[in-house]
């Protein structure tokens, strides 16, 4: 069902790391890369008491940090070098309570584009992360002559 | 322009703010409670490094998370005693960067209901807050029974 | 990658034909209910100048609404006998220009619930409706007690 | 509340016009064009058996149709002549049953760009329009050289 697509630059996993790497949010958080191909990026988050919201369940905030950080570097996988990457907009629907012991978010390119490009979110907890708990569209925008 | 909502629990502050204290995300982001009335919330918070994205810019999870809150919290505060909230869905548009020196997001009831409410978020940033960053939608849903 | 889902009614197809046939609205856009299985179901929509915008192609109007219709369905096609549905709140993303001769919008069931049921609508159109128009997702609300 | 804007081309009310009696799907709703000011758009429909639901309320595809046109105009009435405008995504919260005699859709521009211009599109019905029916957030995507 995931098109495949073909990286116009083929240095894009490593630009992915470096970029993910600057993001401080990321780090804060305890969010982990795991998996970069062209137009398809996973994070993985541990849950941690830092993470919580008042009942326990990991923060929606924290769930959809990790969704739009995958979806925005799904879609800077398919830029060309010399390209910058900014969420335009995002919407989510939470559809389970996330609990841990681990999220997974999983980015993946709908529709690639010059300017924008539209992505998938989906972010999976519980037991072996097999609880589907939030799903997301980001409209993700492209920047011309800012490295990400 | 803001309707004027009557608390149905008179005791609406102290529980949003207890509520709050309760999420240890918003403690570790370093977010601040910052108004509660009626269906109305605010929440502050200091630009720092560990909620940068690469280019040094408010994350927009950062930013989503505390309109979240405001949003959700609005929302509780016209909540009987003895009712949980879950965020059940949220759009949002990202509309500047996220620049500090601080993000203040406001919260607001569109539209009360007994089951499903709805309110917009809208963060503010740069100098003295006058640059809209985020205006956002979102669906909070009433859980019977769970004190928040 | 679709969850098969068991009908809460057996007589969910005929139910969810009923239902269709009331909708003064489908009936003047020319759409046509095409496939019913439980959490998911299929409308059509002929090209037609009355369905146009201003450069020729489809409506956005339209094509979310054949959209919104097929996610409403699908949730309705596991609702038990007795119950209405609303649709709460959508969100799509128009992918691709909405050219004929023709589009087929199909609602899939993400995640069934009591009170809420999230659906994903996609839009295809252009020769054998290959080219993946619009892709959304949509909050439907059950209502106990006004049969659909 | 409503900022006001400076329109880049002084006859965008006429521009606007023209591209509305453009588009067949507005006028087989039966819906009218009945204020245009910079970054401000307004448009009726008056109920009838052709927009119905199932349950004889506004169907929600010509209740966002109009609200898409509305918030779609607004945007282009703030953008220089020889620019075409598309609809990128939308989002859209239904508040109330949408009941007549008469819907009135007002789009107002909330963030202005070169190439994405966000708006805010609000539903009115009910007896004088008084009830909220649907508010929603639209992102508006400018086309150089193809006049609107």
């Amino acid at each position: 069902m995931q098109a495949s697509f073909t990286p116009k630059d083929p240095d894009y996993a490593r630009r992915v790391a470096a970029s993910f790497a600057r993001q401080g949010f990321m780090a804060h958080l305890g969010a982990v890369l795991e998996r970069v191909e062209p137009g398809l990026v996973e994070i993985g988050l541990d849950a941690a008491d830092h993470l919580s919201q008042q009942h326990g369940y990991f923060h929606a905030g924290g769930t959809i940090a990790i969704a739009d950080s995958a979806a925005g570097y799904a879609a800077l996988s398919l830029f060309p070098a010399g390209s910058g990457i900014l969420t335009s907009e995002l919407k989510i629907n939470l559809l389970n309570p996330a609990s841990g012991p681990r999220l997974v978010a999983r980015g993946a390119v709908v529709k690639p584009g010059r300017t924008l490009t539209i992505c998938r979110g989906d972010v999976y907890g519980g037991e072996g992360a097999a609880t589907h708990v939030a799903t997301g569209l980001f409209t993700m925008m492209r920047l011309e002559g800012l490295d990400d």
